[in-house]
């Protein structure tokens, strides 16, 4: 392990979805021997660690993320940087990172990225380590240092990004059905869609294939499945390029 | 003035339309009297430098604009930071950066912000300080730093903003002509857009108004003028909120 830099950061916020809820990944902080329990409220933040100094940043996102979660080969994209000059303020953070990273700390900048997973199955988030939870996005406790605010603007970022990009499906099983899609936009976006118009929406696109198969095991009438087609969302969208 | 923190810098991509060509906005790097003049090729840089102690990034960039060039008030759009552990690997641009700054510096991550003005306008470029100069994004020279990849960066963020906002009209003139916002979508997303279907398709617009008024002083028939209507675009879109 190389030196670590004092100054600058990693954190991710991982998003997952389970059926129902957006949810976030936390991982537990320790807690330091001479901190006063009843004041040191937030004991959660988001997986992320100083870099290293010689390591790229998106370099370190990963290692953080490996070393803190378990969690490898998924996709992590960078979306804000926080640098507010009070954001160490609480005392029990700063002494909290002086007292782990052994190093003499003042200010750290923190380049936040964000990333979807898929919850409930087998793969990645079977390989979670000890002392990691998801937590509902719309319900979290106070946690350790500006880890609300960054989580906040991560959803931004998403909620963003969902107007070009169809990135809901990396949150969702391979096969789903339209009740389920609509469920996920609902609790990215915060608010409640009509279901007619998404189902009319969402059944003329070319690209959101019907599969010759239905829901197994539930327990309603079971709802037919469908896939995302990439290639043919890249192909349809060229024209669309840019809004005027 | 602060003490200056000599691990996080700001750069700032200012572009511009004159027109004709998207310009960003370059200074010249004052080269230092031990500086080998033969392999000391990139003078020009963006607009950046060392962050303050003290001071929030977004503050940070907003002061040192108006410092290097005389831009205030503009809107600034964090965009991307820039890490890599040789993103300083030049000698001329460490020492250069070590005399100027007279701290001792190793490694800096920058956080970079791309803002659109108005070329040719009274306000603001006028107030441009001397050493400042728009050149083509299309025909750069080398750079100094990382500035060329800096460059390249802002302008796919320009492109994908483009995709949901419509921030072109930020480089025109308040009223315009078809063929103008036309040229202007061309040079950002770099290729050539078909006549017949771009006029097709601005006239279906709504945001998009049609003035009592035609284009003065101009060498050939003299084109009708519009203008942007952003009211209408933002209640227009609130239902295309996110792509499925």
């Amino acid at each position: 392990m190389n030196r670590l830099n004092p100054h600058i950061s990693v954190d991710c916020v991982i998003f997952g979805f389970d059926g129902r809820q957006l949810k976030v990944l936390l991982i537990e902080r320790e807690q330091l021997s001479e901190e006063n329990k009843a004041s040191s409220s937030g004991l959660l933040k988001l997986p992320g660690n100083l870099i290293s100094d010689t390591e790229d940043l998106d370099h370190s996102a990963y290692r953080v993320l490996k070393e803190l979660t378990g969690l490898d080969n998924i996709f992590l994209k960078q979306f804000a940087v926080f640098g507010n000059p009070n954001r160490l303020n609480s005392s029990n953070d700063l002494a909290w990172l002086r007292s782990t990273s052994g190093l003499h700390i003042e200010r750290v900048v923190t380049v936040a990225y964000y990333s979807l997973v898929k919850i409930n199955e087998s793969n990645p988030t079977e390989s979670l380590l000890a002392k990691t939870n998801w937590m509902p996005v719309k319900d979290l406790p106070q946690l350790t240092f500006d880890h609300n605010l960054i989580i906040a603007e991560a959803l931004e970022a998403l909620r963003k990004e969902l107007r070009t990009e169809p990135i809901g499906f990396e949150l969702l099983p391979k096969k789903f059905s339209i009740r389920q899609i609509q469920s996920l936009y609902e609790v990215i976006l915060g608010n409640n869609l009509d279901n007619r118009n998404f189902r009319k929406k969402v059944r003329k696109l070319e690209y959101f294939v019907a599969l010759p198969e239905k829901e197994e095991s539930v327990n309603h009438k079971p709802a037919q499945l469908y896939k995302f087609d990439k290639k043919v969302f890249t192909k349809n969208r060229k024209d669309a390029g840019f809004v005027i």
